[in-house]
């Protein structure tokens, strides 16, 4: 595990990006985004999402991790997902891979804290919070305003005590099991796509380049297609979607209602002979 | 009640904030913002909600009243439920504690008219709306524009006539009747958390340290939870939120469920001896 | 048709807009505007709308050639609806009415395409482009990148070999046939407005300030009214939206309930003797 006396993080993009479960109907949000501007006046702020079922702790995981390589080198991401405000839980904040991330300490960080390059601290200092503190809302009392003083340049270590991040949700990885790469759906689009946990490196390990045959429901796949395109409106496929999960669709339809299938179904990919 | 004359008005932020009852799949919300660039290229707009439900007046006052204040010094704020679009009722603009304010003249603003050191003008001077005025879109013809002004520093005694807001909406402050400080829940946020008229500052007067009873349907509080996380999962609690109104909330799960409950439900406190 | 070698095009604005289908929920806009933002640190990025239905080309080109007009000339306007993903489909920007236009060549951009003074490229030039390119996210991939690159001042000439615009969609025109105008209903707004394809050029042109019957479902209009405020609640009224199109409405309330419309309901104006 590095050191945050590595001195050697990259400077702020001034981008904040934010990711919570408190939609868009209550005017949350946007108290959040009043609170940076009030810090940083020309911070780029940019919605991830806000539509994370409430306090669905693994969705928000699996999206911020599946989105935040996009943003420049330096983007701080914000991720409010929440149940335990104003208990003891710990909030923080933690540098990995190019990026900046601040939440709660409670699992919605775990693809940065199962790596040991992770570099963290706690937010203990509170002269980089709201003056007042509410019990209830901590995304614009403590989260933002870091985040703000975080995009303006402040250094990570600044902000509180080093710490070491435990990873705490369940494992969301695939895994293999007898003869067999076991995974899940852990995410369904707009589209119906059913995203499952099966990367397209585990995937091309286990596979070795033989003879695959992938089972899903009532349904066998023996082929990956390159896209929806390729695909008959109508028919179920099995692909590598944009950020490299193995997916299963229907060509211009949804795969969710096709297969009635939710997160937690299970896919299960084996060697043919 | 202070007059324009007195000119220390706080500068424009460039901050520009947009509630709206829109929705977000019309583009309405686009075409205001492209006007506003188009006045004023480097504004900073936000979107503080615009899932307020088809013309629900009452609502956009509460939600712009309960955030506006998160925003620097300086914000203009627009808030476009508008009903009586293309009739005779007056367009605003006003200033009120440190904000800038422009909308309709139909209750939206009732939390700024109610107090006399409310600075308004009736907005009366097209040079700053667009050339062309629709009849049925004054958010983007009207109120756009003059935010955007508003927004690049034209003073607001530029944008029209001195009047007098006048507060249109029946009231929705809580109220003492005989023992019982009474009170009605005015907004359901997303987690289904009922959020009542009564202010912290209204209950401490009115309980005045003494042990106090909250009827609600058939529960009665005897306390007040700090925070969600203080209370078991699917228990029901009494809490004042991030912006100090009184709530009833079940942790992790939703009041709004548990109590078959609605905006206008009955929130009643008394004393214990 | 010009050339693009006439090269008196406005100078990049520096906004950008974004049309797509892919909802909020999923990350995918945040990865587009991650893009965009690592290529051209102050675009100004504007979200159209991303509720268009899955996949529904035609409502996309309806909302985007009603309100891209409203932004300053020079916006770069990306839509992204584009079921061909993956295929070979071509990627396309164009220039029209002072504006930039990026997007999938399958008719979302039929409104251009049918005047002859559109100037187009096929979007060819890699290094414009993220260097890794997958099958199904061709908006994060190629438009945005390449959109950010026209916001940020590349000309459109070098994004690709010139081209010829062909119109793909059927024609979503009125039409004159016998003694009517025939018309449709091709949206339908948040308040369930019906807006139809007449346009007030079209209806004025046919009318020639003549007396006129409007023909829809069972309702027969003879009046167009300014504004909904000009009629009593719960009351149908056929009005000239703000993007001049003819409307059907119900004061109020909504006319897609109350007519039980759907897109694609005919509405006919004949006149009268």
């Amino acid at each position: 595990m590095s050191s945050l006396n590595d001195n050697n993080l990259p400077p702020a993009s001034g981008i904040v990006t934010l990711l919570t479960d408190f939609g868009h109907a209550d005017g949350f949000v946007a108290a959040m985004k009043g609170v940076m501007l009030g810090i940083y006046r020309s911070a780029q702020i940019v919605d991830l999402t806000h539509d994370i079922a409430p306090q669905n702790i693994a969705a928000g995981e699996f999206l911020l991790s599946a989105h935040f390589k996009y943003f420049p080198r330096g983007t701080v991401h914000v991720a409010v997902i929440d149940p335990g405000v104003g208990t003891a839980r710990k909030a923080i904040a933690c540098y990995w891979q190019g990026h900046y991330f601040v939440a709660p300490d409670n699992g919605v960080l775990d693809f940065c804290a199962r790596d040991e390059s992770c570099l963290a601290v706690a937010l203990t200092r509170r002269e980089y919070w709201r003056q007042e503190i509410s019990h209830t809302f901590h995304g614009r009392d403590i989260f933002a305003p870091v985040a703000a003083h975080l995009a303006a340049g402040v250094p990570l270590i600044k902000l509180g005590e080093s710490t070491r991040l435990k990873p705490r949700a369940s494992s969301q990885a695939c895994r293999i099991a007898g003869d067999a790469l076991r995974g899940q759906i852990v995410h369904i689009d707009r589209f119906g796509n059913l995203i499952s946990n099966i990367t397209k490196t585990a995937f091309a390990d286990f596979v070795a380049r033989q003879a695959f045959a992938i089972h899903f429901e009532e349904k066998l796949f023996t082929a990956i297609t390159p896209s929806y395109g390729y695909a008959r409106a109508g028919e179920a496929l099995a692909l590598f979607n944009s950020f490299d999960r193995l997916e299963i669709a229907v060509a211009q339809d949804s795969a969710q209602a096709f297969f009635s299938a939710t997160p937690g179904t299970f896919i299960i990919i084996k060697r043919r002979s």
